[in-house]
């Protein structure tokens, strides 16, 4: 697929995306819309639960693997969780006790591909950036 | 240079860096320090500014060049690059009449590499994806 085949910005599937914002700069739709991703980001508590779940064994954890490291309420990292979630960044399912949480591969590489550098888009061929 | 020897994250330094949150959990200051620059990109205008710079041409603009796409006054917009400009995103300089700017392609790396989803990480060899 050819960037030039690229669909806009900001749509639901976070697959169909993303063109490098040093390629070309971005509409009011798409900013809107990865402006709340990157707000889910923010936040240093929720960056450190992100990175967690990305990088627990098997891909996903169990919300009980997810309070031990933070001096924060079971309440606030519930509520960090549900903003993760609502920003389209990780999935979450219960299963019996405990809900388990995975990250979203296609909407961090959105992210990841919209902010590659100069240098990265000069080495890579259009569409390669996956 | 392999993953092993980076430095921590969160360094001034914001070319030595990133390892992807898929690989390992950000620690307290590294998540600290990368939660401003998300922060600086969470505000859809901000986002725009950064895209227009970026993709500029000949990689810089100046601000005259920044106001009309906006709906937004000018101290609004310059307030919006001077947090661009803080969080480390764009460089920038007076000269003559005007202010250019530009994107620091190590800051943009930096938060694209973190970013790189599990399927991307298993494509690239480690130490590979600048």
């Amino acid at each position: 697929m050819s960037n030039l085949e690229l669909p806009v910005l900001g749509q639901d599937d976070a697959v169909a995306c993303c063109s490098p914002m040093v390629r070309e700069p971005l509409g009011e739709e798409a900013a809107a819309d990865l402006a709340k991703m990157f707000k889910a980001l923010s936040d240093p508590v929720r960056l450190r639960l992100l990175s967690l779940i990305a990088s627990h064994e098997g891909g996903e954890a169990c919300v009980c693997d997810l309070t031990g490291p933070f001096d924060v309420s079971q309440p606030t990292i519930s509520h960090h969780l549900k903003v993760l979630r609502e920003a389209g960044l990780v999935g979450s399912e219960r299963r019996g006790t405990w809900v388990y949480y995975w990250v979203l591969p296609a909407a961090l590489a959105k992210l990841s591909a919209l902010l590659q550098a100069p240098d990265a888009i000069a080495a890579v061929p259009a569409g390669g950036a996956r």
